[in-house]
């Protein structure tokens, strides 16, 4: 392990967190409506400390390098999304009010993994400026603050191959070494591009420049934080506020496909579009939930059909978009919808966007894979070829995307069971347990139980809250990353 | 697909049923306390009917069979439970009281799978001699009526290799085509021995023989069905109510172990004791487990640790073999107890032996293989050899191993959700929708919700009734023998 190589690259990283940090005091700083004088000096002490950890670790390893080898990449990953989380926790403890640590390190960390869990029981009694630094660590970990740093390095001429390689949302065949830059900054492209028109359209239909872009940025990396206590229900007495709900739920929806659609669409490279599978289906699985759910949901309230699609429409996309903004109590729908959720959130989105979950992509994978596994019973011999996205998936490939699927099951279950004994003394029931690791670890926001729509995350013990930070920052990054961290050979020196 | 080769077989399976059905029907007429005249004609009317449809169905296959095709294989070990499962339900239909057809269906599948979930309110309200049916049928299933049938065949010179193969407990490196029969045959002397011992045991502690047959019946076949309405927990308050317990749990234990362990010991092949793996892990599980919860039990209740220990002991013992067998209501303990007894009813016993779930070995297999997944992020190019139980494990076995654990994990959801919606009208929860499926799937009998240990399965529906019969026998058969059946080329003529 080279640790010149580790601490010059997150100290960089940490030395742009704190740009960001700082614009956020900027922001409170010529806010109008800012209503607390304390908010401006905990960004900016934050974002003071932060340059000052990161600029020593940029001394530290000074010197040139060539090319990260593949372990340091996967290190600065995965250490890289810790680092962020632990640094971008300080506005929250620094200001008045504040949080206890454990506190600030579960909001920060469910910012940049765009979790959107949140301790804050009431957030509209927190300052803008730390408000918007919450909007803000989403909108930077929607695409990954890597890709950015990716796309710098590249520029200074670092190899960045393994960065690229172990960050999640972007292992797909259209990426090639040399095509990195280009990739990433056209991504960055197409994501400023939507983002913009996400907040037109909600300044337009009424809201303030500032809940406009808070919104935006929470829609677009599908984090769902929100600076209303009630979320996006906030707006359901208005007039437009279907529209509102509408226009969110398809950025949503944009920003839960592989963004790589939306960079061919830019280039017009039409003929791509055709072998996009996983889109259409992630489309499909929403209108048939939605659908389904919205049945069920006329007949339990006696209400119209239409209004209850609306609803489920909206949570539906929400959920699966793994965004997490609440408009109604989903929890008080009739329990196959609830479990129609559940499994929304275990999957996710599509692999290259911003959501979270297993992606549907490996679930259309296992499904096909199970499928041939059948008929081997009576026919051993046959070979059967699969084509996903347009890609080629030879067996090797197949049993590795299977592999993840059940150790992502596995995680659930195990880390359900753990918080059950972690909350032990609390009593916390079997559908908490379970709900807990569903809101964080696909990163959605709400689960079920005590940590529902209308709850948060405040009533577990700190133990139970830096054990969430794991599972987040663990879905975020698609497990091995994180795990890989805890293999001793890794660090062994060589 | 050859329907003569499959009328001769099942023909014959049937024409065994009802014998087993007349066994307990001439039971009926020498049992000095039975309590309703009607209980013989029901068991020999059933075996009457089975016979006769049984032998139509041979004569309509007569012609000599030199080998049963894979294909054939396949469908008669699918076809072959589900009609043991229609038929033996006739007795229940056929005599008074008597149930509704889904309900009797319901419970001679239960009985048949090994499951022992059952739609009898009032147990003892029941004749003896149904009740002794409902033992048999477990004894039956437990070891597998096939394996009985193999070892036939093969004395009649048929070649059952296709069989075999697909009857799940035996897919072990340690059979081979020429030991077929030698191999059932001591399976079937074993089970036997063991049957009588733990007879002999419950005699000489104060049981009756009724009693004693019928329990160590559904101990050794991990099926859980008791005579009485408090299942086990009937002996409780004796003053050895501890001693059979543990006599019980350790026939549980006993016979959730690979089955080769035992011919292998009575052989005397002690060297190929030492490469078993899975029964020791299987054991440290279930000691584990028991501690854990008895700690939090003797927390939770204030008893001393030694009483919460016995109840630990003997529930975890009873789920994890997947037997069912209940002394406590275990819906009451600690959540984290129950998200224990959860996994361990998804992973079920050892393979090779009677108990049903995933099996500790595939678990085992898992992740080892995840580790390598793990460690493969930073050494691509790493080779990694893999052996269990003394075997070695291909990647291609391994990626097998896991694709049937996502599978199995893939349908609990599936059927949850799909529950939800069978019982939706009756207003379901989620803990039972989920609990339903568990207590099915994996064959333990007991689920949570509204069929935990002090429940039964009379309230639901007919269809949702059908329902879980397919996935008792889907869960017993492993997936694939039944799933392949809906594949539509298998029925193809060729
Ligand atoms: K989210
Ligand atoms: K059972």
């Amino acid at each position: 392990m080279n640790f010149r190589i580790l601490a010059k690259i997150l100290g960089a990283l940490l030395v742009l967190e704190s740009l960001a940090m700082a614009v956020c005091g900027i922001f409170t700083i010529i806010d109008p409506l800012r209503h607390s004088e304390s908010s401006p000096q905990s960004l900016f002490y934050g974002a003071l400390i932060t340059a000052a950890v990161g600029g020593v670790m940029m001394v530290l390893g000074i010197g040139k390098i060539h090319k990260i080898p593949r372990r340091e990449g996967v290190v600065i990953v995965g250490m890289g999304w810790i680092l962020s989380g632990v640094f971008g926790g300080l506005p929250y403890v620094l200001g008045e009010p504040s949080m206890p640590p454990a506190d600030a390190l579960f909001e920060s960390v469910s910012g940049f993994t765009t979790t959107g869990s949140t301790v804050m029981t009431d957030i509209e009694s927190w300052p803008r400026g730390i408000l918007m630094w919450r909007s803000v660590t989403q909108w930077l970990g929607g695409l990954g603050i890597l890709v950015l740093f990716v796309a710098l390095l590249s520029y200074l001429g670092v190899g960045s191959k393994s960065l690229f390689r172990n960050e999640s949302s972007f292992q797909t065949g259209e990426v090639s070494t040399a095509r990195i830059r280009d990739t990433a900054l056209s991504l960055w492209k197409v994501y400023i591009s939507i983002t913009t028109l996400c907040i037109l359209g909600l300044k337009f239909m009424g809201l303030t420049w500032y809940n406009a872009i808070s919104h935006a940025f929470t829609a677009v990396s599908t984090g769902g934080f929100s600076p209303h206590n009630a979320s996006v229900g906030h707006y359901s007495d208005w007039g437009n506020g279907w529209l509102i709900e509408f226009w969110l739920s398809l950025f949503m929806l944009a920003c839960s496909v592989s963004f790589l659609i939306w960079v061919v669409i830019v280039k017009k490279r039409w003929k791509r579009l055709k072998s996009e599978e996983e889109g259409k289906w992630f489309s499909l699985v929403c209108l048939g939930s939605a659908f389904l759910i919205a049945f069920g949901l006329a007949h339990q309230n006696s209400e119209g059909y239409l209004e209850a699609l609306r609803h489920a429409w909206f949570i539906v996309v929400s959920i699966a978009s793994t965004t997490g903004f609440g408009t109604v109590d989903y929890e008080v729908w009739p329990s196959y919808a609830l479990i129609i959720l559940g499994i929304l959130m275990f999957l996710g989105g599509c692999s290259g966007s911003t959501a979270g979950g297993l992606k549907l992509s490996r679930l259309i994978v296992f499904l096909k894979t199970a499928r041939f596994e059948v008929v081997k019973a009576f026919r051993p011999n046959k070979v059967f070829p699969m084509q996903v996205n347009g890609n080629s998936l030879d067996p090797d490939a197949r049993s590795q995307i299977v592999i993840f699927m059940a150790l992502y099951s596995f995680i659930v279950m195990i880390s359900a069971l753990f918080m059950g004994m972690l909350e032990y003394s609390t009593g916390i029931d079997m559908e908490t347990s379970l709900g807990a690791v569903l809101a964080t670890l696909p990163n959605i926001g709400p689960g079920f139980g005590a940590v529902g729509p209308t709850d948060n995350f405040a009533h577990f013990m700190p133990a139970t809250k830096i054990f969430l930070c794991l599972l987040m920052i663990l879905g975020r990054l698609e497990l091995y990353a994180v795990l890989v961290l805890f293999i001793p050979s890794l660090w062994r020196k060589y």
